[in-house]
């Protein structure tokens, strides 16, 4: 890790190293502080879940702040555990119409379209993606939206490219090449992708798009095939191991054939109604450390890595996330 | 599900439907059956592995095979549990010249080479990848390796492209295009990929390769960044979640803090020494069933999904496997 060898850091060397500018600070209320039942031997349990900024869910983050408000979560329980897949938590007699618990008034019914932010997005300085070629110095990490290069390994299967917008790892399709000389592209769509511990809205079938009232994390490897068919609302920052530790549920798709096995939710509050909480912060993703640290997840190279990858995908990339005074 | 509304067919039903000669069974030969302690509450954890067929790390498989003959794995422990990454198993002294196991004679020292496969390889009917073009009709796993082209949506961004060998993700470098006509292409290098539920074989910093002593399976987001630079060994077929759910090691990279949090290993056998052991078949990854079902994990279109992804990642297609007799 000496300075004259940039060659042998880690990504995490580059995470230690980055400037306290480079931070950003997560608001309290922006935060949902989830606290389960505590373990069988009596240990607590607290998830905490920073809600996706806008342009991307607005309509369902607003309904969850009213279900907070309303404390609505409090004494709903997880219900389903299905292995490299999803923990679920919602009301248990949802589907049951004379006990489930009433929604709160005020909750609104977002459309589909929502689930893709459209027009001129400012999705961050930097956009991966492109090709298969293998990078040239000075391709990875380099660009703007407003002049892609398509000459990355940063390719992904499910778009034309990734993005991290304000944290958040994000599918991009491009509008039509604009402007002379070098093809220079705008973003038309963009979407904010399955990774691991992102947090989703359950639903019925299509063209319900769900409430906010239930809820799931991702537990497993990438299932990006929901990306663009449910929202989207947030990413797991604090106690993941809470969920993602939790016993399967051994009933049909992973829910809990019994009502011992549900974890109750003992209550959910806005960050900025718990005492005591740490501050968060991630890493910007438009910030220069950013982009060392995900050219290095792509290209490991040190005492035990043999051959660098070349690449990396938009979900093996986690945001680093630290704490930090509020 | 109706015969005549193929479109809705989710990729389950695909594997359903599919014909008993698309299945193939795996000898029991080739599975190490792994019994952990039982839970606390009393249960039974058994792990089954199928180990990776040939041409693939044979010489770890080798070594594994001599250890479970000298029951050198009986006893030891899950010692490392990192969320989103790996469970590990091996001997909990195997870092204290004084107190490690003495490993069986006759382990061989594998070459750093030998995690890639290369050569002329039969890599199995079916080759996804490309250049990111939304697919033809007819375009979709329908290529050899021999007649690759490089048209598909299934693109790799660690690799030119992947595919399925004898049932195991594989990514896949091409050689030079020879032929004429459209271009055709011979597979050059191979190499399994670290989905979830692949197992490896912990080592210490290169040129070490590991004897297989010391085992993890991935649990989390596929690290692809350890293709090329760690042996697979095999993937776990059955009680997957008797790893998974594990409590996460709260020590430095998930090492348990403490003897008390390891998970005992009872025993280690190969399949052929179990009683009662199960018959296990997996999906012919060169049956047309399979390309079926790739297509339809690429491209979801049902009640529930309202936008088909168009494209899916190497690790996002789970290989079917159910349960048979022997």
């Amino acid at each position: 890790m000496a300075e004259d060898a940039p060659a042998a850091r880690t990504p995490n060397d580059i995470v230690a190293a980055a400037p306290a500018a480079d931070w950003k600070q997560i608001a309290p209320s922006d935060l949902l502080v989830m606290d389960l039942a505590p373990s069988a031997d009596g240990k607590p349990r607290r998830v905490v879940i920073q809600l996706i900024p806008a342009p991307f869910s607005q309509g369902w983050v607003g309904n969850i702040r009213k279900l907070v408000a309303a404390r609505w979560y409090d004494g709903i329980a997880v219900v389903r555990v299905q292995d490299n897949y999803v923990v679920q938590w919602g009301d248990p007699e949802g589907e049951n119409p004379t006990k489930a618990k009433p929604l709160p008034k005020g909750l609104v019914a977002v459309d589909e379209r929502d689930y893709v932010a459209s027009g001129a997005l400012d999705i961050g300085k930097y956009v991966w993606g492109g090709s298969g070629r293998k990078p040239a110095e000075g391709d990875v990490g380099v660009t703007r939206p407003d002049s892609f290069r398509p000459s990355m390994i940063f390719s992904d299967p499910y778009a034309q490219l990734y993005a991290f917008a304000d944290g958040i790892p994000v599918a991009v399709q491009l509008g039509t090449p604009a402007g002379s000389g070098a093809q220079r592209y705008s973003v038309q769509n963009a979407w904010p992708t399955h990774c691991y511990g992102m947090v989703g809205v359950g639903r019925n079938n299509s063209p319900d798009t769900g409430t906010g009232a239930e809820l799931y994390a991702v537990i497993g490897h990438a299932p990006r095939q929901l990306d663009r068919n449910v929202a989207i609302v947030g990413r797991v920052i604090s106690g993941m191991e809470n969920l993602s530790a939790l016993p399967r549920g051994m009933g049909d798709i992973g829910f809990y054939k019994s009502p011992q096995e549900r974890v109750a939710i003992r209550s959910v509050r806005m960050g900025n109604e718990v005492t005591g909480l740490p501050g968060y912060q991630y890493l910007s993703t438009d910030s220069d450390s950013f982009a060392a640290y995900v050219d290095k997840r792509a290209n490991r190279q040190d005492d035990f890595y043999v051959h660098p990858a070349g690449g990396v995908d938009a979900c093996n990339v986690p945001v680093p996330i630290r704490e930090a005074a509020q």
